[in-house]
């Protein structure tokens, strides 16, 4: 296990070093960049880049590369949209999936993209309605106020408007997205090279994996076209080559206090580590039983083993006692600021006080609020939507403000979306994860508590969750569908099984979620944002905030490293690397289509590199581009030592992993022959009914 | 989750406070008893009780209860005689298991029972030849003279000896126990009564266990006359009774330094729960597949269920800020009083750090450690044979005090026993295992590692364990026994396929252990050495040592307690409660015995009670008795508030659980018509092939 960090790193100020810095696209550091890296980009630049750069709703990153609603993203943030389309039958998770023509693009099940058109300032606004309110008032305010500037924004359902807090609600942006949910599928390489090395290979570099998927955007029943998209590179960035990385890092941990992080070391990290831990051995064991239990639980048993990797890799950072102890000098060096102004003193320091106050508070509550309200307990689809259906249908019939988060205008596009998705749900899953989480809950909470004896009776957990699967009508996205639209009545009526378990768990997790929202959150929420006006009464905005799934642009450049071992690693790996690493057994094993090419692929090709970017999860699919906006790689990774970077960025080891522009376009041409892609990449083509007739007369290179 | 403990608690001095305590017989505090209860015991007392008390080898306690070789201890430290006995065909885990005559009594596979008969204190001897030596010359000293004063003592196979460290290095004492290897099987409950409440019920309190076994001690084919025997009571204790404990305490951790127990709080806990938690998932799917893998994997899981609970409870102990902070103040608080004299600073303060930079150095080297020499990358039996033979054959060429501590004479027959054992070794589980095993070998090592490639080449890890397991013939005792006693030349001509994966790691699992032993184990050992000795010094000999799994008496009294909740629990069940607690599901199913049983059993009846005892794991098994040397129940659990036990005793929440003994007759003769065994426990019965005739002879109660 390699050791984190870096003595000097400290958390505050939010100082950035090097290339340091997650930044919005409206407080983008042109200075600094030029001064670093002698380029300073203009407003046209900056606008082109971000009406380029796309987002995929459930949490992964995008780019437009052509005209024609073109959108490049990884395999893995295609999965689900992959999966959903396969069957028994056709495993196109396995073999890999490519439209020939556009007419044969099938649209995925779940998927939205959004882009961002507009970002405005409703900071005032929102202080204004929260000004002297502590606690649950005040979080009842927050929400109302922002429920209603993003009801007034979203004049239309192509819309999606969020104000998002960024400085811990040091500020309250409104961001304006264009909103697609007509998403096809365009090509999608085989998971073992999309994958290849699996868990093992994960966040580690060398690597040699083509991540890469392609979607569409439709409107109407036909592409969208799109103005501003980047542009392909027919080559690979060079060594110390100034890239930009445009994505949506999820969320960093980078401004926290150190009562939030020590939460995060000795309870969340840990447990959930726990948690997931035994769900791999389910899952993994389940897989086992045959072909089709493997097929259709694996992309789950995917998503738990990057989520076990990624959390011990953060975990590992924050149990590093060197580093902790700098996370903690960080926080005493702007409290000792503060207590310099008695003014500052009396408004600033209680803040840090009330935020520990209140996680010992959730210490308290946790376990009820994780299985009871966050669906620990409840694992599958099936519940999911079920209370989505329960409490849609209450909470629709409150005013907008008043509802809960999930359930407000502007949120209701993509909750449905989800909730009509017609991708399979698999009964077999869905028995062994209800089972499972029922068990846990049993487990957690005890055989005694009422909860539990409400719902399970005198039944076992696997019994329970047996009868309520086999006896659910939820797996049909039009029952779902009447439901909703039934709306409360409907569902009162319905007397499904799934829904008759959300209905017996629903007081007690509301009852928890209360407590959680007026005691925890909120005292955080308020007493966070206090810490950022205090930031920036010492600091200014020189900085940038914790990441929270917005836009962000930073820079970075294609630059190796030296392990903690001594070892100094490239930046490039090259398709000759691939075959020395291919032992012909998963994950190691190749696909057909790529032994069959070998012969024709250059094997000095560069395949993944490595760059300087500070990225986090949510940055998956982000292109890498040039000062010239032009794609040479898709972020799809980051190194082991990143990971640390949700609390802090140390250049000299955090790595951004990305795949090659020219790795893909190659694989795309050679190995799968899909030259209607390769030519609307290269500009030449256009989505066509007869892509054979199209590609022969595009010239080879442009 | 409980909060553990109580302000006042602290590590140092070990003064106990009340009836905490696992004292060693030789220095039995019968002034402070007397003080407490009352009652202070002779001589004949303390041998008699000492005499009669029985250790289980693999990790039990037990006691003798007639003066016929009949041994009375928990289903769970049987368990695996029961199931060793057990087929596909015929499952005495789930039905129960009665012989009905003494000849129909069948030998268990694999368990070996102690005699404590004598102890003498070897420390000047060991001090002699350890003299002025430290680190891996002290270590090798130290082996050295234990092995030979072992070697010496043994002058039978019938015979253990040990040389055991109390108070880590303090003292050490000589341990001559009288070895019983044949032990065969009277009586076990169905596991459903024996584990009522499964995995729920663990470590809490009401509870309704039948968690008892009775085996037999034989000699040359008949019954040990077994003169020092407990008697049995015919009644249950009353509340506020004063109770005897005698056990083999597994182990704690009441002495160890702060840094100890950080390691323990920040690496070791989290670890072990992670990694059992997956392998708890993994059996349980496993389980799921069919009722013949079910009944092959249920002790396994039970055992990792069993292991992530008390974890837990001690992980939650050390997490419990305010408890931590005792434990440090307690190591300042000796510190500073060791620094008032300047000469015992010089002698024994450094002792702490040279403890701390040993834990540092083995949180370098735990990893590959625990996986390639503790055995976390090979479970499964027929490794753990493969290396015995192979390291035994190795190791027996070499003089007795230079072996590896586990290939010593004193130690060969227990591991010769369990070499042999005739128990079956299941495929399908060994498969699961290795593989598991090895694949998390591979990801903690990394694929790249030298030792993992060497094993897995271009296989998978677990193409390489179907392989190795389907073509090994270790499944066959005659074969293992044959290459045991075949030596060197037959283990190295043997072309085994598991014995080859043990060859193959063996060279850098030994190397790490080397690393261990040299720089880790033997500065913590000489180190901990001194601090007992500056206790000493400061403290003299009022106290007890940690746990070590010798032998330990200890007194406590029938006892109710106040949860953290504030809910005041009484301390007994009574059968009534069963009948209320038993939802027909597992594992909250009754047997058909019981259900068949419920009027013949008065529901007055104590089943479980709880006391003050100060108990930890090893103790399952151990008779709880009077002062009049009456058995009155069996230890086999502690509540949940027990766990923290381990760092530290509060009378006020920590208790142990026992089945009562009336309980136990009552079963046998109500539910089992098992008379033969309740005539013998109250004394009227002998083993007999003619039971039927001695029991219509006995009266009903003495």
């Amino acid at each position: 296990m390699k050791r984190l960090l870096a003595a000097g790193l400290v958390l505050l100020p939010l100082l950035s070093r090097a290339d340091e810095g997650m930044w919005t696209y409206d407080a983008f550091p042109r200075e600094k960049l030029e001064k670093a890296h002698g380029f300073k980009p203009t407003d046209a630049w900056l606008e082109k880049a971000r009406l380029s750069s796309a987002r995929l709703a459930r949490g992964c990153s995008a780019s437009f590369v052509s005209d024609q609603g073109l959108v490049a993203t990884n395999h893995h943030c295609a999965h689900d949209c992959v999966q959903g389309l396969s069957t028994a039958q056709k495993d196109h998770v396995a073999e890999g999936f490519y439209a020939k023509t556009q007419a044969e693009e099938p649209r995925c099940p779940d998927v939205e993209v959004n882009q961002l058109v507009q970002i405005s300032d409703v900071t005032p606004r929102v202080r204004k309605a929260t000004a002297n309110l502590e606690g649950k008032d005040y979080l009842q305010a927050l929400r109302a106020e922002m429920a209603t500037i993003e009801k007034e924004c979203q004049t239309s359902p192509d819309l999606r408007c969020e104000v998002v807090s960024l400085y811990h609600g040091g500020v309250y942006d409104l961001y304006r997205y264009r909103r697609y949910q007509d998403v096809r599928l365009v090509f999608a390489p085989e998971f073992r090279i999309a994958f290849f090395g699996g868990d093992p290979d994960n966040f580690m570099f060398p690597r040699y994996d083509l991540d890469v998927a392609f979607l569409r955007v439709y409107e109407n029943g036909r592409p969208v076209r799109t103005k501003d998209h980047f542009t392909w590179s027919a080559k690979a960035p060079e060594q110390g080559e100034l890239t930009f990385v445009s994505g949506h890092p999820g969320g960093t941990s980078r401004a926290l206090t150190v009562a939030q992080l020590e939460y995060q070391r000795d309870v969340s990290m840990p447990e959930t580590l726990i948690r997931y831990s035994e769900l791999r051995g389910l899952l993994t064991a389940f897989g086992e039983r045959g072909p089709e239990e493997k097929r259709i639980s694996t992309e789950l048993l995917f998503a738990y083993e990057n989520g076990l990797k990624a959390r011990r890799g953060r975990w590992d950072a924050l149990r590093d006692a060197k580093f902790f102890a700098s996370l903690v000098a960080g926080e005493q060096a702007l409290k000792a600021a503060l207590a310099r102004s008695p003014e500052n003193a009396a408004k600033y320091l209680p803040a840090f006080d009330a935020i520990a106050r209140a996680e010992d508070r959730y210490r308290q509550i946790r376990k009820v609020h994780a299985y009871l309200e966050y669906g620990a307990g409840f694992q599958g689809e099936l519940f999911h939507h079920a209370r989505h259906l329960l409490r849609g249908a209450e909470e629709r019939q409150k005013p907008n403000e008043k509802r809960l988060r999930e359930y407000r205008e502007s949120a209701i596009p993509e909750l449905t979306q989800a909730l009509f998705s017609p991708a399979p749900i698999y009964p077999q899953l869905e028995k062994l994860l209800l089972g499972f989480s029922l068990t846990k809950l049993r487990e957690v909470l005890g055989p005694d508590d009422p909860a539990v004896k409400r719902l399970l009776g005198a039944r076992s957990p696997q019994e329970v969750a047996d009868a309520a699967v086999a006896g659910s009508k939820l797996f049909d996205p039009a029952v779902r569908k009447q439901l909703w639209e039934g709306g409360a009545k409907a569902v009162a009526a319905s007397d499904d099984p799934v829904i008759a378990i959300a209905r017996l768990v629903d007081p007690d997790a509301r009852a928890v979620r209360k407590v959680f929202e007026d005691e925890v959150e909120s005292v955080v929420q308020k007493n966070s944002e206090r810490i950022a006006e205090a930031r920036f009464a010492t600091e200014g905005r020189s900085t940038y905030p914790d990441a929270t799934f917005t836009l962000r642009l930073n820079y970075g450049q294609v630059k190796g490293w030296t392990r903690a071992d001594g070892v100094s690693v490239e930046p490039f790996t090259r398709f000759a690397g691939v075959w020395e690493r291919a032992t012909g057994r998963d994950p190691f094993k190749l696909p057909d289509s790529w032994l069959a090419a070998k012969d024709r692929l250059d094997p000095a090709t560069p395949f993944d590199f490595a760059t300087t970017n500070d990225i986090i999860g949510g940055n998956s699919g982000s292109p890498v581009f040039d000062r010239d906006l032009r794609v040479v790689g898709l972020i799809f990774d980051g190194n082991i030592e990143s990971l640390g970077g949700d609390y802090g960025f140390d250049e000299s080891a955090n790595r951004a992993v990305a795949v090659s522009a020219v790795a893909i376009t190659e694989a795309l041409d050679k190995v799968y022959g899909a030259r209607r892609i390769v030519d609307e990449l290269r500009g030449a083509g256009a989505p066509s009914a007869t892509p054979a007739a199209a590609s022969a007369v595009t010239p080879k290179k442009k």
